[in-house]
């Protein structure tokens, strides 16, 4: 091993490297948040203006991911950590890459906006401002165990994962209904479908960051079956 | 640094396990468009069993994906690899996952294929097929460039992005239009819809995975943005 590693003002910087790392994820987690905050306040209020400024955003949580990854290959290359300090390398990789889709899953909720208008019916709207509001506290729950590195917490949202789909399969059948019952919905109709199924998978990416947590803390694995309710619809 | 690096027995050793990990890689890949092939063939020709089996297959392409991510880490601790061997590590653990989530998507496309049936029109079902067939050679493409280590190659699907697009938003509106003018359509046209996208989906990972050729082959990033035609259904 590189003994300069050893020397205690170098052992010093690097763990500061790896806490602001740590923050710089935590910051992107910040931004990917926002963005799933203000696209669905956008889709559920058609707000045309927020959900363009929410697009916008996504391009920021990219440079974000890009600049990340060239911090955490310097520090391979230069730090060359193991144990501990290489799991916060890889998990630090991994959350940046599910938060990066979390940013284009918000972003692709805030472009349907537009198809939508003020005439779908009010449940389907309570439907959607439902479901997300439990992806929304998974997602802040699992960053907020990242920050804090309690991995029980990130385990107890990972145990969640259920809720989601529940609420996704509800969604799916009223809308479906809804498309039967009236032919105008039917567009509409297939854009909310969309931004469902948007939310759920913003709920899978919180889950893969549960899983990382879990990994960064503890070292072990979650490798069991998450609790799976049935999921006809989800698929 | 680790001077028995320098040893050549080692550095031969290393060079084989870096290998190793590309063959490995390059299997995943390999199982990983075998579903999405055979998934497709079970949607287009409503083959239930083939269905069954590629759900089957996902819980393998996971594993892999562990087994490789266990593989680098070890490798990162152990080797603690620079330049173009760290690229090596870093490129291998992004590629497999995008290809865990090819394994999903094709898993949830195979897990609508009972949600279908003989009465859809043809004409949809073509338009499935040729999307499909698109997105397999974008896949095929990159994951045969990054077993050559051809770059050019990965930059030529990385380029044709559009292609898949311009299919899914073509099917997007056939889709809504047969919904339209046929209730029965409504329940198995979103399943069609949701298809669709997987697809969509998949062309954009094989886009990912061009990016990460190219960063891997040349150390440069592919920043500019891809050439984008209007995408007013695909968000």
């Amino acid at each position: 091993m590189n003994t300069t590693h050893n020397a205690p003002h170098i052992v010093k910087a690097f763990s500061e490297e790896l806490e602001q790392l740590t923050a710089d994820v935590a910051a992107m987690g910040g931004l990917a948040e926002s963005m799933v905050r203000d696209a669905l306040h956008a889709a559920t209020s058609r707000d045309g203006d927020l959900a363009d400024e929410v697009r916008q955003r996504d391009a920021q949580v990219d440079q974000m991911q890009r600049d990340i990854e060239k911090k955490i290959i310097r520090l391979l290359a230069l730090r060359q950590p193991i144990a501990q300090d290489l799991r916060v390398c890889i998990s630090a990789l991994k959350i940046v890459a599910d938060l990066e889709r979390v940013g284009d899953l918000a972003k692709s909720i805030a472009r349907r906006v537009h198809t939508l208008n003020a005439s779908e019916p009010t449940a389907l709207n309570s439907a959607v401002e439902r479901m997300g509001r439990v992806v929304q506290s998974h997602l802040h729950q699992v960053l907020d165990a990242y920050a804090t590195g309690e991995a029980s917490r990130a385990v107890a949202v990972w145990e969640r994962d259920d809720d989601v789909d529940e609420h996704y399969n509800a969604l799916f059948r009223d809308l479906v209904t809804a498309m039967r019952e009236d032919g105008s919905m039917i567009e509409p109709g297939a854009h909310l479908l969309f931004i469902a199924k948007n939310l759920e998978r913003i709920g899978d990416h919180a889950t893969n960051i549960a899983e990382v947590v879990h990994y960064l803390v503890t070292g072990q694995e979650l490798t069991a079956d998450r609790p799976r309710g049935p999921r006809p619809e989800t698929s």
